[in-house]
This record gives structure tokens, sequence and C-alpha cells, in this order.
């Protein structure tokens, strides 16, 4: 027997309209490419919205067709963020941080029919726009007096014009949940970008997950500041968690050094921030000196890659801010997990918080977790046995875009790529990549643990962990290093070194000195790289 | 094109899973019938709704069918949510407080299989079972050795040695999740009670839509007392919501007398309650006289009526909890919205924010609302305008259990019987039940703002306002009034009383002196009966 309720329809541009209509006059102010500040409200953006949904009829595209932008976070991304999926096509936004190859691949990939993108974006978009075989409308995101002349871009018009010319009124259609809305594609460090295809269904329930008290706890009365870049996993969500509590929203556009973001805070008393840490670093850096403080920020939640255990304590205990740790992935919509602490951590010390702080976090209802060993057997959740992360829930993918890398779910979990601990509370911590964790003799050895023993030693700048084959435990670690100019240091000072910090058995076999270690775009370290360079090397008898 | 997301629908077995696997070790503690305080995990209480589930399957229960409880917030009850519901079947909420009668037709009428009740209504199951006519099995709510010896209930069971018999291990289904869940009857005051039959999608949605920031507010470090009762509407969704936060439960059982409420709240460490203003009325009534203080309760969710100012002012000057105003109904499982400021109210003064805080509030995404005229015309946003107000969203009805009262919406919208004014921040205020708003010349009367200006007055002590057929103005309202016991006051007095406090067109055209009105079961002034009354009346010419 079916429950008797509204048969209605999870539609993203419910989530816009609903903003409009109880969060009118809230405000969404950006610090525009030009560098000025624009401030307008929801109302503002909702109408636009309608405006670029009535523009992508006006070009005849059809129903899920693919709609690209090139752009920072600001009030014209939200508008397309709308405009295409509410009318039932795809944004794809795309990362400007990749290789212009790679971008025109996505592109072509894609079948993206247009390209909105900003203007700092322009001489990226003259390089590519010849490779990019499907495009056939591409959008300045500015006014029409900014328009550049002869820019060698066909057809090219300023979105002001485009969307100027558009009634404001339009009939949101509805139609199936589960119809795709927004895809990103992966940084993947190995062969082709794949592509996460997120629904009208799973983009909502994340907007209602993401903002729940443990999560980012969004509500009317804050004002945030996503750092997180719009053009990548949705900026975590928050263009859309922020429609549904009506939270003012402060886009900080390209501007992301310390100075900027700084200014963004205490001018639009931002109360609630998300970016990933190199950002937080250079904000703290330009406070330092002045010894500024925080007026109204009281949260942030920091992602994309692991914390700085000193970066949580300044935040909280020099400038009173409280740091979350996030996890997720671009699979995941994207969170997973975050940070935030339980009824029964309340009576614990700092310094026993802290030591849950650094963890990755618990995981949020509609994200299940587990772990398991090589025969895909679950572990315990003690907090030390790792194992292969898996997740599953309603805004994990079940399978890529056009089918790509084949089925990647093991029994309906979808295999994270990362080895974590998950310890008695549910809290999620990280150990290391599935395809770096080095396997000795059926134990697993973290290439991370290795590293951050090596770095710690103050002649080394850097250092990579890497199995090697064996005879006898099948693989196990060594450490490739770079030492910091001018210092020096011993393979067997480096391996003493080792003593006391780690079990016998994980002490690297050998230390191999390297003048540099391989980087991709995002500054993760290309082990792929390392290793392919290393292939001659033989382990010492 | 379809999204690539995993297709998980949303299943309420899946909150109580979810409570076990990551905040397992999480409290939910009872204040049982027998007075004593039980105390358990979420673990536990996934493994017991899991005998539950495999407890009705021994009872060969069919998919769909309804198993009812009688029964105050307590674990049990709570592992009936989930058991019942989770295994497919539809867990039937009873109001104990309705006429016996009620009880048997609401039974009969939802063909109720089975019936759990505490032993507190023992005596009213011995009333009324011989006339259920499809409840096959009784299970009182109690350990094996405290079940009563004749009873003179046919195969009675205790609920212990019921599950007792069963495993813990049990597969929750996956079904379509538009399946109903769980029904609740409106305490309707005409005609039969109708019911309204929740999906595992509206609920988990709610669920959601309950625990946000705004709304509220729930998280894993709550400890969280719902004073109000799982017997009516699922006692405002926390036994879901708090499932899917973490939260510490502390449930109340039947003593909801002030002493108990304050003792409760205080040795289990409350940081958040919710309920009706009679309970907290006793609970104030019993702190003052000692000048106790609460050291862990923040924030209160007040709805069921509208609070009194004094008590919201009460709670937080004196006490310094913030009381939330809510308002929903059976029909909308039942939060429609919850009265949080926004952040352009931060600069207001207490008694600016006041004003706000005694308005219903505003709506929670997943709900729309609007006011219409008499045409059905929307009216305006303005705070002062009111209208019948009608809502719609996934967790509102389409229509009520087996058709009963025919197809209740209005171009999708479920009119909610109430008149309200909605101003231009999107806060709801009611202003009267459509049924009793007097219609003069084109113009609304408020029927309760005509009341309260009479009950100002120091020898009122009920009054009650009602339309009475005018040959020009189709309507005009009169006022009838029970004076306080030895109080005088006349009929021109009283008219004299209303000039200047409400507009001349207003002013009610007569005083009834009455020597009681009519009230329902739960105190609300019955106006149909006393227009029956009245049917004689002439209005003066």
């Amino acid at each position: 027997m079916l429950g008797l309720m509204q048969s209605q329809p999870l539609m993203i541009s419910s989530l816009i309209e609903f903003a409009a209509r109880h969060h009118g006059d809230a405000e969404i102010v950006s610090r525009r490419v030009e560098g000025d500040i624009h401030r307008y409200t929801y109302k503002d953006a909702a109408q636009r919205s309608r405006q670029v949904a009535n523009a992508l009829d006006a070009l005849k595209l059809n129903f899920s067709d693919r709609v690209a932008t090139l752009a920072w976070n600001g009030y014209r991304h939200l508008e397309l963020y709308y405009g295409v999926s509410g009318s039932g096509r795809v944004l794809h936004t795309i990362n400007p941080r990749l290789h212009p190859d790679q971008i025109a691949w996505i592109a072509n990939h894609a079948e993206d029919q247009v390209l909105c993108f900003d203007l700092s974006f322009l001489p990226l978009i003259q390089a590519v726009h010849g490779k990019c075989t499907t495009i056939k409308h591409y959008i300045a995101l500015c006014d029409a007096d900014k328009l550049p002349a002869d820019s060698g871009i066909p057809n090219l018009l300023s979105y002001e014009s485009w969307i100027g010319a558009q009634s404001d009124d339009y009939d949101w259609p509805e139609f199936d949940e589960n119809t795709a809305s927004s895809m990103c594609y992966t940084s993947g460090t190995t062969g082709h970008p794949k592509a996460a295809l997120y629904s009208h269904r799973s983009s909502t329930l994340h907007a209602y997950a993401a903002a729940l008290p443990d999560v980012m706890g969004m509500s009317a009365r804050d004002a945030i500041l996503p750092v997180v870049p719009m053009f990548h996993v949705n900026a975590w969500g928050i263009p859309y968690s922020a429609a549904l509590t009506g939270a003012k929203l402060v886009f900080p556009g390209p501007a992301l050094d310390g100075k900027s973001v700084y200014e963004l805070i205490e001018a639009e008393k931002v109360t609630y921030a998300a970016g990933v840490p190199t950002v937080w670093q250079m904000l703290l850096t330009h406070m330092k000196p002045g010894g500024l403080r925080f007026s109204t920020l009281r949260r942030t939640v920091i992602g994309g890659s692991a914390c700085p255990p000193a970066m949580i304590k300044a935040f909280n205990d020099d400038y009173g801010v409280e740091v979350l740790h996030a996890w997720g992935m671009t699979e995941m919509s994207p969170l997973g997990t975050l940070c935030t602490l339980k009824n029964k951590h309340d009576s614990l010390s700092s310094d026993e918080k802290m030591t849950i702080r650094l963890k990755q976090g618990r995981a949020i209802y509609g994200v299940d977790m587990k772990i398991v060993d090589g025969a895909g057997e679950e572990l315990s959740w003690d907090g030390k046995t790792y194992g292969d992360l898996l997740v599953k829930g309603p805004w994990v993918i079940r399978e890529y875009y056009k089918g790509e890398g084949g089925d990647p779910l093991v029994d309906g979990w979808f295999p994270t790529g990362d080895v974590a601990t998950i310890d008695a509370d549910g809290y999620m911590q990280i150990t290391d990549r599935s395809k770096d964790v080095i396997k000795s003799g059926g134990e697993w050895i973290s290439s991370i643990d290795i590293e951050n023993i090596a770095v710690a030693h103050p002649a080394v700048a850097m250092a990579a962990c890497i199995g090697v084959a064996h005879p006898k435990w099948d693989e196990r670690p060594i450490i490739a290093v770079v030492k910091k100019p001018g210092m020096e240091v011993t393979r067997e000072e480096l391996l003493q070194f080792y003593e006391g910090k780690t079990a016998k058995w994980q002490i690297p076999d050998d230390v191999v000195f390297v003048d540099t270690i391989p980087l991709g775009a995002t500054g993760k370290m290309l082990k792929t790289k390392l290793r392919e360079q290393l292939k001659n090397y033989k382990l010492p008898v």
C-alpha cells in the first residue's frame, strides 16, 4: 500500500524559487573578476536564472544538453547553476586548472553545446576553442561593453546581452527527479578524466544533508563564504544548501589571496567559510603580522586535503574559530564525512578533542561506509585496523558518464581508492591511497606514515614512499628523498631516524636520494611517475 | 538523460541502522510507566527493532498490515516505530485521549491487526476490545511477569516475551519509498476522524528537514526531550530526526508534571525539548517558587497551539532558553513553519524580535505556502492582509486514507483550514480558523482578535466570537461571554471597551452573556455547538 503524500519531485529549480519567495531580500554579494563588489538578492538571482532558462530555450537547446562553465565563484555562475539545471539541461563545470588539452578533451567528451566563461579565462578559450568540436555558442560572463573585440572566438556573446533580451518569467518544468542536473570530471591521475553525473534528486538530498547542524550547519542567520570553487564538485553543494536555508552568500571571485579574503569576511560579516588548507594558510599569513582579528567568523569547514594540526590549533586557539574537517570526493557530490564532536565528547580535554578533530570525521546520514581487507571482508572499527574504504548512498555514483571505466561498484559499494581506519565512534581517518599502500607479508604499511616520519627530519625537503617487489614479502617500502638545499643526511642516518617512530617491520628497506619528485597539477606527488623513474631500482640484498 | 547516482530508496529502517552503526553507544533514556528509569543505546534499539520485525513476521502479518499503538513516549514505542515500518507494515499511533468509542471506530477503520499498549491503558483496552473487530493480537508493553492475570483480553501477550523469542538478525527489506509507513487520525471537530497516511519517503525527507539548524537544529551534541507525544503525528518526527543525527533521546513516559519533567531535564543534561504550552506552563510553575534553574537546556520548540508571550519572555529572559514557535498539522507530518530569526534581524531590539517570535514562523524548504481570498486569488505578503492558508510539499497529504472526505486539494494545494497573514519576510501568523472567521461586507474579521480583546476585560472569564447572518453585511460578529464569578460587566460597557482597540467596523454588534461555552476534548472551544445553542438568536436592529 502506498502512502498518500503529495508526489512532488525533488527539483533544483525549487531551491532558488524557495529562496526567492521566503528569503527574497537575503543578499548575494560577489567580488567580480573586474575587482569591484556586486550585490543583489535571491529574488534577483531567481529572476535572472529564469532569464538564463529562456535564453537556453532561445538557443534551441534540447533537454539534457550540456552547458559548460569556466568560471570563478560569483552571482552569474550561480544563475547558471539554477538556469541550466532548472530548465532540464546539464551544467558541466570545468576546472580551469586542468591542462588546456584536457579541457578540450573534456568538453568534447561531454559534448558541450554552450560554454560560458569568465574573461580571465579568455586566453585559455582562445587557445582551445579550435579543438572543441561540439560547442556552438560561446558566452563571456560580462557586460556588453566589456566584450573583447577581435577575440577570435566565433559568435562570442556577452552574458548580459544574451540574457538581457529574455523575459524573467519562466515556468520551471517538472520531470523525473533522477534526471541529470550537473556533471564534474575527476582529476584522475591515470588515464582520461571520468565524470560523475549528478541528478536533481541526489543534489537536493545532498543539499538537505550538507546544511545539517553536524555537517555545514547552515541557516538564515549565516553569511557564508564558499572559497571552495564552484568549478569543482558544485562548491561542496553550498550554492544549493544556501538557497535551501536562505543564508547570505558571499562569493570571492578570483581573489583568493589572504588580504582579499580577510577584507571580504570582515566587510560582509561572514560567519562561516569553507575552503582548502592552502587558502586558509594565505589568510592566516596575512592576518598574523598586523594582529588582525575576525569580528564575525565562527566556523570554517576545511577539506580537499588533510588540514595541518597547527592550522586547526591556530584557528581555534588564536582566533576562536571552530575548524571542521570534511572529507568527500567528486564521486560523492562531494560530502561523505564531517568531523563534528558528539555529546559524549563534551568532557574531553582540548588535546583529546584535537585527536578527534584531526580525523576526517563521521558519516552523514545518507552515506554509509565500511573498510575491507584485500579479500573484501569487512574490518573492525577500532581506529587502528585499516583497509580499503567503500561508500554507498543516494549521492554516490553508481557508474561514470558514458560507462567509462566499467562498473566501479563492488556489491553495491563504491571503492573510494582511499585506505582508512574507522574508530568505535564512527570517526574515519584516511591513512593512504589504496594504490600507494605497501602490502608487505599480508600486512599493510601506510606510505603516508612513512613519508611523515621522513619529512620530520631537518634535512628532508620532500619524501615519497613506494613499494618495491620482494621475493619473500611481496612488497617492501623504500623512501625517495629530496634533501633541503645545503643540508645533508645519509641513508644510514635516515633509517636510524625511524627507530622508535614506527614498528620495525614498517621501516623502509632503503633510501633513494633524488633531485625532484614529480608533482601533478594540483601539487600532489605523482607516484606512478616516480615508480617509472625507479623501474630499474633493485632492493639491497 | 538520467543521472548516474546510486538508486537507493529512502527507507525508515536505514535511520535506525545508521544510528546503530555510527552512533551505537549514544543513549536512549526512558522514564517508564512503572516510574523507574530505563537506559540503553541506539545499538540496542536497532537490535530490538529487528526482533519486533521478526515477531511481526511470526504473526504472519502481511506487507502494509496495520499495527496500532496506544503508548507513551518510551523505548518500546521507538522500537515499534522502526520494527513495524521498517518491515513494511504500517504503524498506526492512536491518541489515548480520544473517546473510547472513537478509538474503537478508528481501529476498525484502519483495520488494525495488532494493538500494542502501555499498561496504563489497560482499562481503556478492556472497555473497547469487544468493539474492535479486526485486531487479532493484543500486546502489553511490559515484562512477562508484569502481564496482568485475568485481563479479559483474549491472547494477551507481554511485549518482552513476544519479541524475546525472536532473533535480532533481520534483513530490512527494500521497497518503493512511497510505501505507507505510518498513519495518524486527525482529531476532527466535525464528523469522523480522517487519517493521514505517511510514506517512507515523506518521513525521511521530513527527518532531514526537521533537523536543520533553522528548524529543530538537532545534532549528535544534543540530548533531546520530546514531550510531544509519539501517539500523535510521530512526535513531530523527532524519533526519526534523532536517529538521523545520533542525538541522545530522553523519553518522559507518562510523567508530564513539572517536577518530573524538570528532574529529567537536569539528570539527563537535556539541551533541547519540544512540547505544547500546557506542559511548559506546569514546568515553569514548578520551577519558580524554589528559584530552580536549567543547567543545560538551551532551546525549546513550542507548538500545538500559540504560545503566550509571557511564556516566551519567561523562558528567554528568566531562564536563558530560546523559545521557537512551530506550526504544523497532522496532514503535514507535521512541520510546516518554525520561527527562527534571520541574519537581517541581528540588530533588532529585543521587543522587535519578540514581535517576530510571536508569529508561527517561516516555511521550511520542502513546504510552500500561500494565502488566498474567497475567490482563490493569492494575497500579498504584507503581514496585514489575511486569507485562507494553503500548503504543498512532499510531506503534505494529497488525500486522506480510504479517500475519506474526497479530494481535499485545490490546484495541488492543501487548504489548512487556517486563516493567516504572511509578512514580507515570509513569517506566517495564524489569525483564525477558516470556519470561524467572520466575513462582513467583503472584509474578514478574525474571531480570535475579537475574543482576545474581550478576555482582556477584567470581568470576562471566557469569550467566543461567532458570525451571525446579516441582510446587508452578509455576516456580523457577536461575542458570547462568560463572566468571572462575582464580577459584573454590562453589554454597553463591554462594547465601549472595544473602542480604540480595533477598527470600528470590527466591533461586535452585540454581546450575549452565557453560563458556559462548550469545549472539546482538547480544551478547544466548540463554536459549532455554540452556534447551535444560539440558532434562535436575532441581531438587534
